[in-house]
């Protein structure tokens, strides 16, 4: 409790890394939307390992989503869309050796003591990344919604380990420039590569920072208290494994600044309302102002890592090594670019439809 | 929509900055509770301006939360625990002329639009700091109610513009060492003085950071996805006016390092499981660890200064130069304290309870 | 758990009927509405003794409703629009001596088993019937934002004892035809005082039912499944104190009828859509039709009777014999109309608004 | 919105009766159970139409209940429980040729206004009956969870037509004592047939009512307010179609009492509280007494019929008529039994576990 987030574009999320199937339930889509299914197999196969050899797991899975409620004659009723995606090449042989030893950086141990040690401990179970396909669906949705409403979202790699993105511009997010990699310098990709290919030599792993931005968001978004923009959006971060920080607009650099610097002016631009510039990041009071939301996460290095580590067996009670073996990412960065923008979609459905 | 937050602990905020009285409703407390009622005064003193001459607005508020619901007896009855805190010392007239021109870094102009122009302007209406009078009165009862589980909340200021305390032990915060000005090195307390004096001089002012400890949470809390404790905490924070950024553990600075490095090992310290480093904050995948839980926010300088600023008149349709009068503090860090332990412990409350 | 109720138009009510105070907060009130504050006051005189000589509770509460938050410039400002309550003429010492003895037909046990012991036993505490007054007034806002859609509600009293009032004519309920006593054909309320003074003379009580119509609800409100028209009025309808049944249409009379029977056959009536009949209440599959809403609930005879009862003393563990003294209304459904239309707006508001 | 409902054991159900799938999502369930699948299958298979011939549709659904999620190694893991029921035999062509003529007794036409055209109409879609299917399933699992609680549900059919079968004894419900057919008295068996079969000859249905009780719930259970006890059960009552009424123990009878023939005298039995008579139905202001809880429901006669009926033609916009062909149930109350056991162990369950 609880796998399901929202009040007005509800989602359900359930299943485990190696089970028989992951999937989605959405309660709250309008009624009457052509769903463009490319997009959404774009979006999910952006998430997916394919294409990133070496620089990802090499799991392979299919990552097909079937549609089983919700959608008829090409359009949604209304009623709640549900996608189903079966687990397959699971080698769950994997994991069953270690299933005592508590990886270090999961929530193997906080798991194990909340079921009462009946957690599926395949993979993570149901804490695993694998669970962000099914998000990625439903933000697919979401997108699509918004996108009729003229909001745009889009995301792409800040930094990983050193290497350091050129930043979105804050009062005109280049959505468009974002390129294939999750780039938008894309002259620094092969440093990316090879930080990350150089951490997978070594077994290790390496994190980075994934900045995203929603456009067309009008001025009155969001409340005051609870459920704030900033709060919404990020309850959706943090649904996202890996996610250790969030910072909106100039975030931490703020608190070395003035009020006199930070404050973004308004001013009329012709008959519409603007601010001069966006260090807020969109949002103030909770509220948004009209200008782009911008936002970025903190993404911590993937916890599976080949280097040998100390830990704990809880079925011998004892001290122990835990050496990982299976397929794993050495840097979720690349793949969660589209995972980020999809909870940014489900927030921002959420809040707006 | 909505005031109402969380599933097992419930807070309900209302009111406006300079309506007839702001108050909280709290479902779920449970039953049989004989509150420390000098407890929570000093929580509420804490954030009130009180002995913050020079440091905080001049406006002063009693700040008396009526208890008319919910205790009977000189003990909780487990149905809602209503406080009423009765709004004085409003300057209403000082916002009057200003109620078409937006004030930047406030949420005046969302709410603006999102009200279709009926918001209460003055002082910011129901978005305003003084909403946090009732949040920290739900926190001090919350904390309360943990205390009695063995669990423990403490915050203070990191940092002031470029003055930084240290930080919290990672592994055994000092929750006790921090001095009533919110310092663990008290030594610090005049250069932050200074800087806010400094800064209120030029009509301006200044940001910072503060960080928070949860001792004593079992393993085992939180959820994987949508109620991960991050997520809950998170949410909560940002509820916050002013709050800009959050980070769980080393947070942002893991983006730098690898996963060998930041990766805490388990051990049986005796028969408890505990981690040799903490620097995923106490929450692994969501949930915690049983090792503290530790995150810091970003708090950005006071939007509203003293000096000129350019902004809209609504109802006149054009640009348009504001200066601020009223009462206004030039850090609302200093103050800010014991509103993110309340709100952290509503979270933790709502998890755990 | 739970004060709160609602999803649009989130209602939180608390109090104690012999507490400082009772209240409401209503989160999701539209902003810019000038309420009629007559009209509440209207509705929370029905609910009132006042007026009720001989037929209900001596107790004299002012009931006067003090709104302290959402509302500005006499318009609603779309915050948390809260109104409080003063208790007064509480005799608690009339309790005092029975606090041990559980009323039989009152919740005493069961309460005093949820709280350990540590409920308010005065009046039933947060159980009173007196926890509809801001049941009442919320009603009344509600019913304030349905009428300026279109929708209007009225209920009358059905019957009391073995009086019967005429029903409402399914196709067009004649709100407007109810009488101040609540009563479609007023030549009966001489019957129905004396059944109640008949009661009241011997210390007994009488229970009946109230009818209930919702007029101007277009089609398409409502939910196929958990969110039924029926299931949200009737959720609403059994928070109202005393209420044990409540059948839809022809309700329970349907069972023996056949299908052909109690199908309504839609035509065309101009432009619009028409049943020719309204058996189903206007509600078919959760979903309304387009025609009225129509209802009724069963309402027990007042628990609270002053002939001696059987029960038992909880402290001393022992059976034992109760006389009631204090002032109770020997007929609860003469007071209980206004609430259950209240009950009904509050439900229909979070569905439509 | 909303197809999710409960806080603590929360439902989701989703698809359409002629869709690839329908399903459940179960939020809440705790870790270790070992499901008893024999039980969730007699269950499933009591719902179904199967060795019901000539009382039930001709439609042969398998019902095979998939569990794709939140199970492992035979036990709960506390993690979502999902459960998928593929859809088959259905002949969707049957409802292609009557897609715009709206059948009356159904919510067809409020769909179709709800949804702007775009809902799934074959066999009423996402409305269908046989979404109670996946709610049977949650049932089963809620049973078995109220079970080890020491909770027993039961129900049983109260009537058919005029066909009256014996009540349960309030004091002490004779769960153990209905037959397969779902009778108390299984000498009346043939009279409900016989009666189901004459309506079905005339190609007609009939309605009637279904008793259930739960017992074992200790006292103090449920709220007085919103959560009360009888608005758990009667929200997920009328979740189920074709319910029009309900009433807890005496109900509608209580009206023509006097207080002193329905107050429930408490007494010492042993060192355990119970009353001397049930009439209330072990709910008092909305809180279990400890005594069985006991209500029965309206179940109206079968909306669809195959004698001709007067309708509209949406799609041509105007009257018409209408002759339904397709296999349905001339009575749902005799495959409805189980699902009231289900929406009330649903209930419960959220309310105590």
């Amino acid at each position: 409790m609880s796998a399901t987030w929202g009040n007005r574009f509800k989602v359900t999320v359930f299943g485990e890394s190696h089970g028989a199937a992951i999937g989605v339930v959405i309660d709250g889509v309008p009624a009457g939307i052509e769903l463009d299914m490319q997009a959404i197999e774009r979006d999910m196969l952006r998430r997916s390992a394919k294409g990133k050899e070496g620089l990802a797991t090499a799991r392979r899975e299919e990552d097909k989503a079937e549609i089983v409620s919700g959608y008829f004659n090409n359009r949604t009723t209304g009623t709640p869309l549900t996608a189903i995606i079966r687990n397959g090449d699971t080698r769950s042989g994997d994991y069953a050796r270690t299933a005592s030893l508590m990886r270090p950086g999961h929530s193997d141990y906080g798991y194990y003591v909340k079921s009462g040690g009946f957690n599926d401990y395949r993979g993570g179970g149901h804490s695993s990344g694998r669970l962000t396909a099914p998000l990625v669906f439903a933000g697919a949705v979401a997108k699509q919604i918004l996108a009729d409403r003229g909001v745009k979202i889009g995301a792409h790699i800040l930094c990983v380990a050193d290497v350091k993105d050129a930043a979105f511009d804050a009062l005109a997010p280049q959505l468009d420039a974002v390129d294939n990699n999750g780039m938008l310098d894309s002259s620094l990709w092969e440093q990316v590569k090879s930080r990350v290919e150089a951490a997978a030599a070594e077994g290790d792993s390496v994190g980075g920072v994934i900045e995203c931005a929603i456009c067309g968001l009008p001025a009155g978004a969001g409340e005051p208290l609870f459920d704030s923009v900033e709060s919404a959006i990020s309850h959706m971060m943090f649904s996202v494994p890996a996610v250790k920080g969030i910072q909106f607009g100039l975030g931490y650099a703020m608190c070395g600044m003035k009020g006199s610097e930070v404050n973004d002016s308004f001013f009329y631009d012709g008959d519409s309302v603007a601010t001069r510039t966006n260090n807020n990041g969109g949002v103030l009071g909770g509220i948004t102002t009209g200008m782009p939301v911008i936002f970025n996460v903190a993404i911590k290095p993937t916890a599976s890592i080949f280097k040998e580590q100390d830990t704990i067996d809880v079925s011998k009670h004892c001290d122990a090594r835990l050496a990982l073996h299976g397929r794993h990412d050495p840097c979720i960065v690349l793949r969660a670019v589209p995972v980020i923008e999809a909870a940014a979609a489900i927030a921002v459905c959420d809040l707006t439809v």
